[in-house]
């Protein structure tokens, strides 16, 4: 069965989710509908981008991700279905997928399936659904859209390394209050070397000097360090919400201090 | 695969929605299951009315939608399965249908099937995906209960026309504070004719001179007034939150005056 | 269709279930999965054995229960796979499994499954799915853990009988206010015989005299106690909040006196 996620900010209270998991079912009867989060702050671009960034590389080839989050296009954007690693994106060219690409898509088709005029309101329901059972269903991408050439690009803030110091910060805070960076494992493994360093936040008032592999390496209550599934840096409490008990908020400064040893 | 969905105010933290799917599962495996919403308010039928009324026409038919809000029955009501549009409803006989039908079903039915003594206090679990399964497995609904005429009525407050004004009243805040009223686009367009018109609220404080088509046809901030994909009208604000913004909540009034141009 | 079901303390903002799934899938792709309930409160193993423990009856033969609470292993906790009444349940052998059953599992495996080094974060994800979608895909128990006789065992207070007197206490509050007890409905009877009692609450401050069988046996906003669908007594009120209303909390002591009519 194919595969279609949902990554919207629909939120779960409303009869949204089931009307858009109908119009598929409707649609393209046979498929697997995953819920990634509908929980993404309303609007918020940056948040849809790292849920689905933290999520594509789970699923298997020829899987379809809905992009639900400002679905709607104006004079300067339009609806995209975009071909990346083997996977489907559709949403809104509002500078999210660029966000979520480390490089360029295979391909990328500005959808020209034409809505009706009550369609305005609820693109994710009315026009991602059928570009996805279209796909579903055999159908090729040339036949509801046009190939374009490049996304709308939005910037965000890279993790940078000035003389002996690495300055990320904080991106999200998940359920349990683990503080998650723009730190990458890579980056920080590579600018390391063989190098010691101190990890501070809070202006100095908190630092962690090791990277741990697990949660329970260190004593529960304790502050932790470590690279989470998403290869980000991540600072947590063993059991505990970092968030609240550090007063690590989104936005916050975190900087990394090398020294040779 | 037939297609059940889930209308009720289980809520998500407790085991209760898992157990009527394990329940559904256990008795017609083949069988695609899907959440309309679990956050009804408890106990809240009309919430419960407006979240069907808004979703069941999105499903193929076919489709067996089971609604577990105020499930329990006494001596004036019954469980019943009903027929409409070609779809099947299960639930209590509690004057919630009456709220989601528009015209009078092809068929209805008061559930036979016997329930155990331990039964009583869970009957969306024990008693309705019985039911469903019973037909997703080819039985006919004579089989499992007995055909009755009417179902309980219950009163709605409808939107009205006096003189040149239409009165209606918000009956739903959703997940963003989108502000969804109980005036429909066909009763509003066939009242309004070709004359211009003002939508007011909160006693003249606010008002709205024209219908947009999507929530962007006005700037970020800005109010706006559209009909949603209920076709109720609904007053929004362009990425921002209505209810909170306007000081807008359940039973306002909303007035909208007619006048010739 | 095997059937997968989700106990986790994962919450739904975040993109941890929807990677769990998307594991899952690629990995077992026919396979339906459903969620019990990811709003297990943080690290909270009772919690999480209460939900589990009310809802594996529901399923049928050969459903696998992923327990994704407190997943993390140390050195004297493992992995586990346990066969018990022809399902299966994958988690850490935290203690959490002992409060599930009331006999003793049919067979207990340690799962061997080498972890790689990034694994160690996520063990839910990147573990216990392996484990089940080698059940599913027709492997056997042996090949993926060895044969362990004994679980961690974790004590929990259960209902005890002084004289007249059976002392319980609250084990749990549902979504709607609805008080769950640890005293059970066999227990219950076979200490009661055919005598009258009083269960009482808050110090004496309020008693009930009798078992309903339903919510609505009592007029809305009443007090009523019953057996749920767990087999657990249960307090509640008709259509209202009894944890609020009655101010009953987790841990707090119900009595039931019983004496000779």
């Amino acid at each position: 069965m194919a595969i279609i996620t949902l990554t919207t900010d629909l939120g779960l209270k409303d009869h949204y989710v089931g009307v858009v998991k109908g119009s598929i079912l409707k649609d393209c009867p046979n498929v697997q509908i995953v819920d990634i989060s509908h929980q993404i702050p309303a609007y918020d671009i940056l948040e849809a981008a790292f849920t689905l960034k933290s999520s594509y590389s789970s699923f298997p080839d020829g899987t379809i991700h809905i992009l639900g989050v400002n679905p709607e296009v104006n004079e300067e954007s339009n609806h995209l279905l975009i071909e990346y690693k083997n996977q489907f994106f559709i949403g809104a060219d509002n500078g999210v997928f660029s966000l979520i690409f480390d490089e360029k898509p295979q391909r990328i088709f500005e959808l020209t399936i034409s809505p009706h005029e009550e369609d305005l309101t609820f693109p994710t329901k009315d026009i991602f659904t059928k570009a996805a059972c279209h796909i579903i269903k055999g159908g090729t991408p040339e036949m509801i859209g046009k190939p374009v050439k490049d996304l709308v690009e939005k910037a965000l803030f890279r993790a940078v390394s000035v003389g002996n110091t690495l300055k990320g910060l904080v991106i999200h805070i998940d359920h349990y209050g683990n503080v998650m960076t723009n730190i990458e494992e890579t980056f920080f493994k590579s600018f390391r070397a063989a190098r010691d360093f101190v990890i501070e936040f809070r202006k100095g008032e908190y630092d962690i000097k090791e990277i741990s592999k697990a949660y329970n390496d260190v004593p529960e209550g304790e502050k932790v360090a470590l690279f989470s599934s998403s290869n980000l840096l991540e600072i947590a409490i063993n059991k505990g919400d970092a968030s609240k008990l550090l007063g690590l908020r989104k936005s916050d400064t975190i900087r990394i201090e090398f020294y040779d040893r």
